[in-house]
């Protein structure tokens, strides 16, 4: 049995080596390269760890960690969106939702239903943890196009009022991040590398 | 308070973005591309996650998490050693307590410490977190390895017995684990792809 599941095991962490290959929009920090879902993922971990202190309610870090670990997987079969899209919804698409039971499906029943869940708690927002961890992949592009002179605002011609309709978010998680996140919007505009 | 902590965290988050530029010297699954440290964190984390069941004792997955995410950070000015480098001796060096020091002396004080610790801990291998931690260290190379036809093997020409001498660490956190990694030592002999 315990074999078994190994096997299985096995085979899926072979599988996930894939989302190395999926590049993201947007760039490391002061850099030109592409970032991919493997380094961002391990990102959002750290940030997770470092930052639990600021969230608004007391969160289980392990499951907040489960969940940035595993959130852009799905993206193997179904590919990144990019958030300022305005033809593609960026989330919970059926190609997700198909590609999640493909991908957690390849683990061993029970810890695939507990894959599947997880991904689908942090697709839907509403608890504590999946609350943190948005903020987390919402924070993280904002640090890094702030680093990186605009970054994908300036590529993409992305406006004021998009970023900081997508950027709210983070205030769900953590009141303190966010207070800190408009302050960084705010002087992206003033310093010109953010438009309004 | 919280606003300082805030400040020294985001310092520490785009600092260790840096671990993203260094190349390990094994590869990706099926490909030619260098693994960097960011990519192994997140897959060692992933690992973590899938494989606890297989652990010897009773651990604490949180812990072990915080291991494989953290262990590398000291590269950024310590480098990559090749684990089978015969000449620098591949772990605890004093540059690298150097880098912890320097690096998670970034954070507030309470959480450099424990990020200190912990990273010591692993260092040292001898709780059951650092046994483990350490198995899945050793565990994703071989996979890579076998699965690309030899990969670092090959092309820096080790035998077997050094990677079997290397390997055997995982029997420690895993005898499982062991068990399905001594079978694929043995089978990459039968296949050629590793010489004794």
């Amino acid at each position: 049995m315990k074999i078994d599941n190994l096997l299985k095991q096995v085979e899926f962490i072979k599988e996930i080596d894939k989302i190395k290959y999926i590049q993201r929009k947007t760039k490391l920090f002061n850099s030109d390269r592409h970032e991919n879902d493997a380094e961002h993922s391990w990102h959002l971990a750290m940030m997770a760890i470092v930052l639990s202190e600021h969230a608004n309610e007391q969160i289980d870090v392990l499951k907040v960690l489960k969940m940035v670990l595993i959130h852009d997987i799905v993206e193997i079969d179904a590919g990144d969106i990019f958030i300022y899209d305005s033809v593609k919804n960026h989330s919970n698409t059926k190609e997700e939702l198909k590609a999640a039971k493909r991908i957690f499906g390849m683990l061993p029943t029970e810890q695939a239903q507990e894959f599947i869940a997880i991904w689908e708690e942090f697709e839907e927002g509403e608890t504590n943890e999946a609350k943190f961890a948005k903020a987390m992949d919402r924070f993280e592009p904002l640090l890094q196009n702030t680093s990186n002179n605009g970054g994908t605002w300036s590529e993409f011609n992305v406006k004021y009022e998009s970023v900081y309709d997508k950027k709210k978010l983070i205030k769900k998680g953590s009141k303190s991040i966010w207070g800190f996140a408009e302050e960084l919007i705010n002087e992206s505009v003033k310093n010109g590398i953010l438009k309004k």
